[in-house]
């Protein structure tokens, strides 16, 4: 299964009075690496001439260690399982060796024609073979 | 246990290319409730003069239904356990008679002056006394 | 012209490293008074049924006071001027007796058919008569 | 006087319901390219040994095209001008051959002892020195 790493610095507008990284964005961050991954794929998460669209279904993260401005991490995500009408992505943010934090984030395949509530359907083939290549 | 219950509207910058609340912001509405719940409690969470602090240690979410611009929801969170050193919360979202997300987000209690790597201490007995009363 | 009171508390994600709200979270306390200041006026910022939208052409903010974790504002909008294509904003950010910011925002409306360049289109007569009643 | 070129991509959570970048992001771009101009440098805007902070006093934007997802820019940040207590930066988005927009931010330099509200103090001759090499 394709993994892709995504290195990214910590910005200031993401970090809280607290001084770190508020944990809000590391789902953002699991989310940047997510879509590199599919552009390294060949394909957009949101590619307008698409009929399928991905809605999170789920999304956990464990925090292990605090990030602080100007950090430089890398966004580990790996496809754990492409099932016919989801996928599920498990992530690691590094800084440096160590583990800042691990995650997981599962996505439905839907009919972006379906409005609310959203239809679940097949994941294209073509989107299968190019995540899988 | 003590249960809060949050009201807010959806913003328009909490909203994405598809039209819905991006996955991201379920976290920061439960995290809005968490600290109303406090509040109602007599307590800040980031009350300066205290000696500790509550980072989080991990935080889920299951989506069950999209939320759209302006959409009214109630935000219901629940303590589910105060343990010697980490609070539990149990979040519920929901739009009228709709369930819109569940979730779950666990802090530690620190201290603050103990720096990175945080210390964890002791959950003070006035803050716990309050948070149950 | 129509003038908007908006109350907000400062929510935790809105604090950076310096322990302050961060700049650019002015700019979407006073969108959050302005869209607030159409629903009173009987519309909706973003209806799927209107035929315009109404994109940002120009934005400002002078900071004079920071903001703190769980400080009240009022966020006061005023329509300063309604042009044929466009709406200019006054704003004022107070806590209590203190001006936190003054700021601006003009937009234009554009017809939501012409894609990118967008359209500026006169603005329809029913939306300028609720604003301005 | 120093000017840099900062590249990065739109991200997914930055759009908003129009399917274009929400507004207040420009000043978060604004502000990276900012701080990268300051490690160009040799600096960091938010050292922890530095008895100085650098809050905003003032932010403009003019919005000159939408941009969408995945979207590739480069944020110019130049120096406009370093004055005793404050700092004027002039910015420009691009895409490509497209001026998306343009705009201003200013910093006082405050003694971060000093709480609220906040001391304008002279820029320390080591910061002008480098940000003006």
């Amino acid at each position: 299964m394709r993994e892709f790493r995504h290195r990214r610095r910590v910005q200031f507008y993401e970090t809280d009075l607290v001084g770190i990284v508020h944990f809000s964005w590391y789902f953002r961050y699991m989310e940047e690496a997510e879509h590199a991954l599919w552009r390294a794929s060949g394909l957009s998460i949101a590619d307008p001439e698409s009929p399928v669209g991905f809605p999170r279904v789920a999304a956990t993260c464990d925090y292990q260690a605090p990030l602080r401005f100007e950090d430089e991490v890398d966004v580990v995500v790996r496809i754990e399982a492409i099932n016919k009408r989801s996928i599920k992505y498990a992530c690691t943010i590094v800084r440096g060796e160590t583990t800042v934090a691990t995650g997981t984030m599962t996505s439905a395949c839907i009919d972006k024609a379906s409005g609310a509530p959203f239809t679940a359907v097949a994941i294209p083939e073509d989107i299968v073979r190019k995540l899988t290549a």
